[in-house]
């Protein structure tokens, strides 16, 4: 099944192209969120690289979040607008559990964290168990000093994956954070992620996919505070 | 340090941008060997999209081989050019390390192999010990069954990575073959790799960097025999 995957819940701008278990193409850029602007270009010299045009794709897989609101809204418009006019089957996956692709290694809790604004991340736990990924743990927000004491607990080696570079301090003794080249999102873990979803039954409907945002934004929970005075 | 990495050993045609450890650009396509039309457009069309230009280049890293011979000279042609053209300094990264660079994770004894023709391989064995890549056993050409052989005598997980997909059913108990996803080259890989060969005194000459076949080609073999007559 030929599969675009997207991700653009954080400030990579991430595209790439599998064919089952195959990967045939990946493109991320990470220099600041220029989604609005960058990804359809970005996704359109990927595919003309690859001799593709769009109505080859058979599936789409987007990361459905947590992670940017403005970032989400981009991805989603533009897979659900893509899905709409190919025809094509559309599959969201939660962008923690996308995160846990990028390191498909068995004995290593991964800790994909995200940021949560004010000091708090998202942070789900994914351990690889004979092949198939198992959640650990769901997601939760915790603070920075929270998330710490939650690894530290396992004597096991865990693996922060994701925006976890502040938490680098936090780090010590089994926990470590992963390294650049495998710790930011990547739209082939969302793609693979997605074909899985899909032989399991999940397909999303191209005008009812929501973005999984778990916290409300900035500007719902000033209208809260002010409406309620 | 801004850093090109390039890495066309094999039917991977891969192009990254790193600044320092951080990741700012990917760009892998897995189509067949279209390296000769397709690198250099692509190398653009990346800086493009990180609105960065060639003279904004501050070392190139590329993938020296063992590999594809065509895909290694139209590699390094390509960026022994540069490096003259931008009077920015080279390094040359051996394949098969710059593989190690894809898993950068401790306790996994990694196992890049190339093709080698005729059924046989290039290995070299590697591991992460405190965040330094150690390399375990130097390059070697093996059959398939003896990679297997060298292998299964490790009681460490072993992870087969680059062209090691044919060599999946010789994968058994502690040695596996590492998902689609951290199994093939990837310049990201080079240029992090290049950046610490270059921080150790490493660099080489735009006129002499020469690739790493290791063994000779079919035309010398063939050329070889035919004048031993």
């Amino acid at each position: 099944m030929l599969t675009l995957g997207i991700d653009t819940a954080t400030k990579v701008c991430s595209v790439a192209l599998c064919r089952d278990a195959e990967v045939l193409a990946s493109y991320n850029i990470n220099i600041g969120r220029t989604h609005s602007e960058g990804l359809v270009p970005q996704l359109e010299e990927m595919l003309r690289r690859c001799k593709m045009k769009p109505s080859d794709l058979e599936l789409i897989a987007v990361s459905q979040g947590p992670g940017s609101f403005t970032g989400l809204r981009i991805g989603l418009a533009t897979v659900e607008a893509m899905s709409y006019s190919l025809k094509i089957p559309l599959v969201g996956v939660d962008t923690l559990e996308a995160l846990a692709y990028n390191l498909p290694i068995a004995g290593i809790i991964l800790a994909p964290v995200l940021d949560a604004q004010k000091g708090n991340y998202y942070l789900a736990l994914y351990e690889w168990q004979q092949g198939v990924l198992v959640q650990l743990e769901a997601t939760s927000i915790l603070a920075g000093n929270d998330v710490q004491d939650k690894l530290a607990a396992y004597n096991k080696p865990v693996i922060v994956l994701g925006e976890g570079a502040k938490l680098k301090d936090n780090c010590r003794g089994q926990v470590s954070l992963g390294a650049a080249q495998v710790r930011m999102p990547q739209a082939v873990s969302v793609a693979l992620a997605g074909q899985i979803k899909v032989a399991q039954g999940q397909v999303n409907d191209c005008f009812h996919l929501v973005p999984t945002y778990i916290r409300r934004s900035e500007a719902e929970e000033l209208w809260e505070k002010r409406t309620q005075k």
